[in-house]
């Protein structure tokens, strides 16, 4: 069973954002992900009519507990620990990470502390004076056109963070064969495919070889093994 | 120094769509993480003009070389392995891979082989019977709110693809068989096992669910459908 971690203390921030589709569009990103808390800070347009109808009616609650601040700092007060989210890199910059690695470190930090990751404006980002608000940086890597659209970008922060919050599920897998089943099977394929002139019966190890080679290919379960002989009894 | 690998082998492919905005948003995601071709199944609205706003100048080339289909099958016949993303879990579906993995696994396939990504409808995703055109399912974990936007859902895919190209150096794979490929084996598989008796002549599809699902955990190669037809044949 896997540890389910609590992401209450992570909370995302959207700094300047230009348009409501996309706050309800990160909404939804963010809700479908397990993060409830969002912030948004001096938007051009909080239209809710056009937020709500992008975040759907799963993620209304989030758009009706939703922040609204004027000043990004005031806005940041209460988090011990900022993440900015960047584009461009530059010298003078900290340390940015990727988002999986950033995630994994997030989880430790936010069981005791408040997280906010800002996302900046979608023209052009946030500016070197809000990024040294910031603890870490983080980029999303990206083919040639880097321009991620904000709510893609909060999405993809929310997915790193999930993954990170989950302990490995143990897949269920099924029985596999034993060696001796799949010996029994392989004599049973012999004798039939002998019996059909599907392969010569004075040198039957070539072919026998492939249709191996095949099998090994798959995890052979117990009912695979039972699938295949009732072929060959039909056969 | 990683090695980039070129994605001009991976499609994205949007069965039914409802919105253009979502076609376009989807070109520009696949468009941020290096993948160019998009394929558009029987879409319910393909306004260019909404399409391109969403697509930004930057995706605009791709939404102009966008293939567009009536039919699901007709679009995936040239490609050697097909990607379903689900959100449904179900016991009669072949195994289901997270994206991480999954992006992985495809990266070497991609070498020599065309491989599309299917995502469905945005309001009740794909069918059972268009996954089973599939080879592989692919389930992004969420919160319990699963509900992606599927633009949202093709950033996912193309970030982890992204990721994993930048890994290690790919593995040779042999050329799979084509989806056409397949289909003719199936057929003949299944004329064959009515004709031993094997199957119910009245009701086929029961078990040619189980025989799908068990070659669709092979990575099924040219030279294996040639293999299983022979057999077919000689019965």
């Amino acid at each position: 069973m896997s540890l389910r971690i609590n992401l209450d203390n992570i909370a995302i921030v959207l700094h300047r954002p230009r348009y409501p589709e996309n706050i309800g569009a990160a909404a939804r990103a963010a809700c479908n992900m397990g993060i409830r808390r969002l912030i948004v800070v001096s938007p051009r347009d909080c239209d809710l009519t056009r937020v709500l109808k992008m975040a759907t009616h799963f993620a209304a609650d989030i758009v009706e507990a939703m922040e609204v601040f004027e000043d990004l700092e005031e806005a940041l007060a209460p988090f011990q620990y900022v993440v900015g989210t960047t584009a461009r890199v530059g010298s003078r910059r900290p340390t940015i990470s990727d988002p999986g690695k950033l995630a994994e470190g997030l989880i430790p930090i936010s069981q005791d502390n408040l997280i906010a990751i800002v996302f900046g404006p979608e023209n052009w980002g946030l500016t070197n004076a809000e990024l040294r608000l910031c603890h870490a940086l983080v980029t999303i890597p990206t083919g040639e056109f880097a321009s991620l659209n904000v709510a893609q970008a909060v999405m993809i922060l929310s997915y790193e963070i999930l993954l990170a919050s989950r302990q490995d599920d143990p897949h269920f897998t099924p029985r596999l064969a034993t060696r001796q089943e799949l010996e029994a099977m392989y004599k049973q394929l012999r004798e039939t495919f002998v019996n059909i002139n599907f392969i010569n019966a004075e040198n039957p190890d070539y072919w026998m070889g492939h249709i191996r080679r095949f099998f090994s290919r798959v995890d052979m379960c117990a009912r695979d093994v039972r699938m295949i002989r009732g072929i060959c009894r039909q056969i």
